[in-house]
This record gives C-alpha cells, sequence and structure tokens, in this order.
C-alpha cells in the first residue's frame, strides 16, 4: 500500500487531518489500533474554541455541530458562595466557544471521511514506523492476521499519550515535562438537565467541582477526589451529596440528580514532548502534550497542531515548499506552551492541594478576589478560555 | 505623659500617620526604639505607587518628591535576550509610579513631623503596650534611663516584623501565613549612572536580576543569591560579572560600573498576620505583612494600610463613628492579601527555583511569551505595579 501521508490514530486529530489533507488533494491512511465501536464509545469533554469550529468548518464537517452544538458566551467561577461570570463574548470582542462531545467530533469526522471514502483501516494491530529518517519512511502492521505495509512520504503520530509514535524518537532526542497532579477529577455522566445553561468552575474548602453538560438532558458533573480514587466507592448519592456541598447554596439547590450513567476517575497531568517533528515523523495532539482537563484545552491543542501541520503538508505537496514543516515543532510548540500554562494556572486556581495549606489557600482566594475586581484580568482568562489566536 | 494615638514605630507608615492625624487635629506620640541617624541609614528601594504619592501630597510632605522624584511611565521585563516594555501610563489610563527612595520619605516626614512640633522620640527603649483590651490602652518605655508612660486611646503598631506590637496579640488569637522563598537578592549601590531610565526586571537561566535606581548618578542592583549567601564573598568584580552575564547583550553592553557603596544580601519572604487589630492595639506596614522585593509593594502596602487607619480614627474622633476602625483589618486585608499574590506572582515568575527544573521553567517562560503577546496580561500586571485601588 502507499500513501502519501501515513496517520497513526483515528481519534479526533487524525481523522482531521486525513479530511482536511483529502479536501486539499493530499492522498491519506489513517490506521487505528481499536474498533470504531470502541473509539465512538469513550466519553470525553466538549468545549470547542472558536478556531477548532472554525477548523471543522473548513473541513466541512460542521453542518451537525451548528445544529446541535450549544454556543456558550459566558463561563462561571465560583469560589465558595460567591460567583462570577466571565462575559466571554464581552471581554473578547464576540469570540464564544461551543459545547459539542468529542464523541460527536470523532462520529461527524468518521463519517465525512467514509463519504469521501477516506481510507481510516480500524483494529490496525502492531503499527510500527520505520525508516523515518529517511525520505521513504513505511508503516507496517497487522489486519485480519495479516502482516501489511503502507508506503508514505510522512509519518504523523496521532495515537495518544500512550501511542508508539513518540516511543519511535530516540530518548536522546525528545525532552519531556511533566507535573503530576495530586488529585484526580470523579466524573458521573447522569441523564438530568444540567444545573446551569453554561459551565460552573467551583472552589471550595473541599475542593474543585465543574458542572459540565453534554446536552438539554444531559449533565456531566466531577469533584475533585484522591489520584488513585476507585470510582466504585462512590455511590451515587454519595457522589451528588458531595457535589452539592461544593457547590454555592443557590446553585446546588438547583442541582436536579438522577442514575450516573457513567462513573470514573480521571488523574490530572500537564505532559509536553519536545520536538514535536524526528525526521519524517510529525507528532500532533495527546501524542507530544497532555493538559489537565480544568479549561478544556486537550482537544483544542490537538486542533491546533493539526492547523498548523495540514498547512504545511498543503504547502509541501503544492509549492513544494518546506518551511511549514521546518517550524511545525516550533510555531505549534509555541502555542502549546501557552495552553499548559493556562491550564496549569486554572488547575491550581480551582484545586485543594494538600501541600497548599495556610499561605498559598489564601493566594488562591486573593486571586480570585483578584479576578472579581479586574477586567484585565477577567479578559485575560476569557482570551485563554475560547482560545489564543492560532 | 498623655496622646490621643500612640503609635510604636518610626519608620515611614508611623510617621505618616502620625502627619496625617495631626493635619486632622488628633493628637499622636510616635516611639521610635532606634536614633534617628539609624532609621534614616536603612537603604531601601523606593518605588511609590499613585495612592502613596497621594497621601504624601495629603499629608503636605511631598514637595521634595515631586522636585526630586522621578516619575517612571513603564518598568521593563527581560528573558534571556527578549525583552519587553510594559506601558505602566498607557495601559492604566495614565497612572505612573514615582521613584524616590523610602529614605527620603522617611525623611521628609521627619522634617515635616519637626516642623509642627510633632512628637516622635527615638531611641525610646522596651516600648511595651498595657491593657490593649480596655478602653485606656497605654505604654511603658525607657528614654535615657528613666521610666515612661504614654496613655493613649488607641496603640498602633507600626513597628515592623520583628517589633514587640505583633507579638502583644495573644497566640491564639492570631493566625500566620508564611511563605519563605529559597533564594535572596544579593544589592549593590553604586555611584553610576543607570542603566536604563526605568526599572528593567530581569529573568535569567542562572536567575533573577533587577536594574534599579536611586537617582541620575545612584543606581542599586540586584542578582538572585542564595538564602545564606554571605556579601562578602562577593568582589564588586564577582557581582558584576555575574550582573552582566544575567542581562540581555545590549543591556549589559551600557551597564557602567562602579567601587560599591552598599552591599547586601536580603532573604526573600511572603507572610501576612490576622487579624490586623486586637483591642485597642492595629497593625500596619511590616509589623503585620511582608511582600518579597520583587514589584516593590512593601512600603506601598504599608501607606495603605495607614489610608485606611487614618481614615477610621479620625472618623472616630470627629464623628464617634467607630465603623472605619471596626471594618479596618478586613478592608486592609482584602487589598494586602492582592499585592501578596502579585509579589508571589512576579516573584514566581522571574527567579529560577530549584525545585522548578524542567516543567516549572518551560511554564515561567510561557507565562513571559504570553505576557508579551498580550494587551490583557500587561494590563493586569500595569495596573498591580501601579497599585490596586485603595
Amino acid at each position: 500500500m502507499r500513501t502519501q501521508v501515513g496517520i497513526i490514530g483515528g481519534g479526533p486529530a487524525g481523522l482531521l487531518l486525513s479530511q482536511l489533507l483529502h479536501l486539499a488533494g493530499v492522498s491519506t491512511v489513517v490506521l487505528e489500533r481499536r474498533s470504531r465501536d470502541h473509539v465512538l464509545g469513550r466519553i470525553r469533554a466538549g468545549v470547542l474554541e472558536q478556531g477548532f469550529q472554525n477548523l471543522m468548518r473548513r473541513a466541512e464537517v460542521a453542518g451537525r455541530m451548528e445544529r446541535d452544538g450549544q454556543v456558550h458566551s459566558g463561563v462561571n467561577i465560583a469560589y465558595q458562595e460567591d460567583r462570577l461570570r466571565i462575559d466571554l463574548e464581552g471581554l473578547t470582542g464576540g469570540k464564544t466557544v461551543m459545547v459539542y462531545g468529542q464523541t460527536e467530533v470523532t462520529r461527524d469526522l468518521y463519517a465525512a471521511r467514509d463519504a469521501l471514502d477516506g481510507m481510516v483501516i480500524d483494529e490496525a494491530a502492531d503499527v510500527t514506523p520505520h525508516d523515518l529518517e529517511s525520505d521513504s519512511p513505511y508503516l507496517t502492521f497487522e489486519k485480519d492476521g495479516a502482516a501489511e505495509r503502507l508506503d508514505c512520504d510522512f509519518v504523523i503520530g496521532c495515537d495518544g499519550s500512550h501511542g508508539i509514535s513518540r516511543t519511535a524518537i530516540p530518548a536522546d532526542r525528545l525532552q519531556t515535562f511533566e507535573r503530576v497532579y495530586p488529585f484526580g477529577w470523579l466524573g458521573v455522566l447522569s441523564a438530568t438537565p444540567p444545573v446551569n445553561d453554561e459551565l460552573i468552575y467551583a472552589r471550595h474548602d473541599l475542593g474543585f467541582a465543574l458542572c459540565s453538560l453534554r446536552g438539554p438532558g444531559l449533565s456531566r458533573y466531577y469533584v475533585q477526589c484522591r489520584a488513585d480514587e476507585n470510582p466504585q466507592h462512590w455511590s451515587d448519592e454519595r457522589f451528588w451529596t458531595r457535589l452539592k456541598t461544593q457547590l454555592p447554596a443557590e446553585v446546588a439547590a438547583r442541582l436536579v440528580t438522577g442514575a450516573s450513567i457513567e462513573k470514573s476517575v480521571a488523574p490530572l497531568r500537564s505532559f509536553v514532548a519536545e520536538p514535536l517533528r524526528w525526521g519524517r515523523l510529525f507528532l500532533a495532539g495527546d501524542a507530544a502534550h497532555i493538559v489537565p482537563p480544568t479549561g478544556a484545552k486537550g482537544l483544542n491543542l490537538a486542533a491546533s497542531d493539526i492547523h498548523y501541520l495540514s498547512g504545511a503538508l498543503v504547502d509541501w505537496y503544492r509549492q513544494g515548499d518546506s518551511a511549514g514543516l521546518d517550524s511545525y515543532s516550533q510555531r505549534a510548540l509555541a502555542r502549546v506552551w501557552k495552553a499548559e500554562r493556562f491550564s496549569w494556572w486554572m488547575t491550581a486556581l480551582l484545586h485543594r492541594f494538600p501541600e497548599n495549606e495556610g499561605f498559598g489557600d489564601r493566594i488562591q482566594r486573593a486571586e480570585f478576589d483578584y479576578l472579581m475586581s479586574s477586567k484585565a484580568a477577567q479578559t485575560a482568562l476569557a482570551e485563554n478560555y475560547v482560545g489564543l489566536p492560532y
């Protein structure tokens, strides 16, 4: 098999790249380790920045998002009983975010790839890149028990944090940066009306909580927990009781509870690998960087990587111009680090840190009070939340 | 002896309060442990916020400041070779800071107190407050070997971090918050022309540096050092070499070096005691809170305390209104914590933290890069630097 761009990983990053390149006349093959049902069964957040929305439009997959997605023009931060609404739209000159689940984004991308007969090979086992430093790299994998080979010009690693792509880069050529937070998020999905039509991020003496949503009748709530917490130790009742305690009373009073559809614990971690290029291999999305979910930057960062990378590949194929490919790592990382900073800052602002008792707690409160009082600080938060420019 | 307001400590906070109360018809006595020569020999920074300047005008001691002080409409942040000028004036709607040494402020206040026959007793030994919970507190002290007693309505503790005032509050009624930073500042004063007409705060891989100034021919420079560094281990040559290394090349090239007049090491610490009131005792300035010098908030916080406290005392004497006194601790602390946050943030941005290698270093750099790119972030810095509103 031969294609121009071989893409490892059929999540939103890989599919979006495949779709954008296809529309620009560049051929791709996507290799996904899991089944499509598995990929579409993963429940992930979905707060899409303006730039992500534009990319979906450019990829001609924005129809359902435009119809079903919810435009949020504000976001709320609570601290004990105090609540501040950040007017995203007013503070950023009209920018908003779109609440539309990652699962739906992936579904739309699969549908678009199928409609264009895009080659997405799922259940591709043992994907292994070869000759990445040469001009003719290739990928080997197994499909239905048969050994396969995919020759290509470039290999794009969109296979997430635990994928093979990053490990293909020699350890002495890769620098990694990591912070593991001393807590996790216990999340519950329930078929209940959301307590609020905009997100509420809440800091309480007991820790962080988040009221999020997937749609009019589908709510997603989180409370801070131990990183190694077992979700099975949390009955629905225990979860709702804790959540209510951690929300401002006026919010808790409006909370409609119900049976959980899904309950899980996510650890919180910041991670960046540098550089994003090794020979003919380019990393994008979670394969290269992880943010804690506070501020919802993970999926959006994958999208901005794909923005830079798709443009660079199209320039290369159309004009033989390698400038975009040569500067990809640097350009993408500049934006990645700003989003890492923002995610770290929001995480630091809103969680209870065991080591922070005393001075650190007061600094968190002072940060919130300052935010309440300063239009400049609110604008800084807003411009990061809707997404810094590409 | 009897007065209305007994003030412990003849630094800028105590003198400013004494002067403001005097002008409002309230009698005061200031007790200072040290000699006047000692007080006036202390070399301290002096970047005065707009609010401080206004307070000096209100205290009728602004003449020399207006004449000799330097209005700074901007401040510079460097990161390795990159340099960003924060346009304080443009970003805050016309606010600036005044560079005028704390020693000069103190000198002007002494002159004003003397001119009005204000009672400032220096070399007052063993100052001890009594009956602070009653309506008739008093202070005892020794002057020239004789035991003295000062009866008053209120006792104001302006005697700094190591003074007696704070310790007069029972330990179980006082909450303290502290962060000690794992480094200090090695400072040099030299009779050389300043390398720049505005301050330059610089972050370098080797650590923090600051180019400050006292006047056209008097420079003050700092480099980050170990908290327990011995300044005698630093020859002038060693200091200048290190400073030049840590500044952007274009700044280092312009640096004029010369013999040091003074060389000292200051530790960096954040500290807040709560509440600021105990019966008839009120704490103000360093007696209640310490900030690291990054951002120059120490003296300015003392001034805002005095702003609230002088107003509250005048209300009490003129109208018998105790509302200001009752809310003093809460109002002053709200502003104190915001300045603590800013000082902590600037310290965190600009210093090398031994424990931060890797991820933390990159976050610092990302913070600087974000600052370079965002008017909102620059505005937030500027509004804090010129001083949040009283």
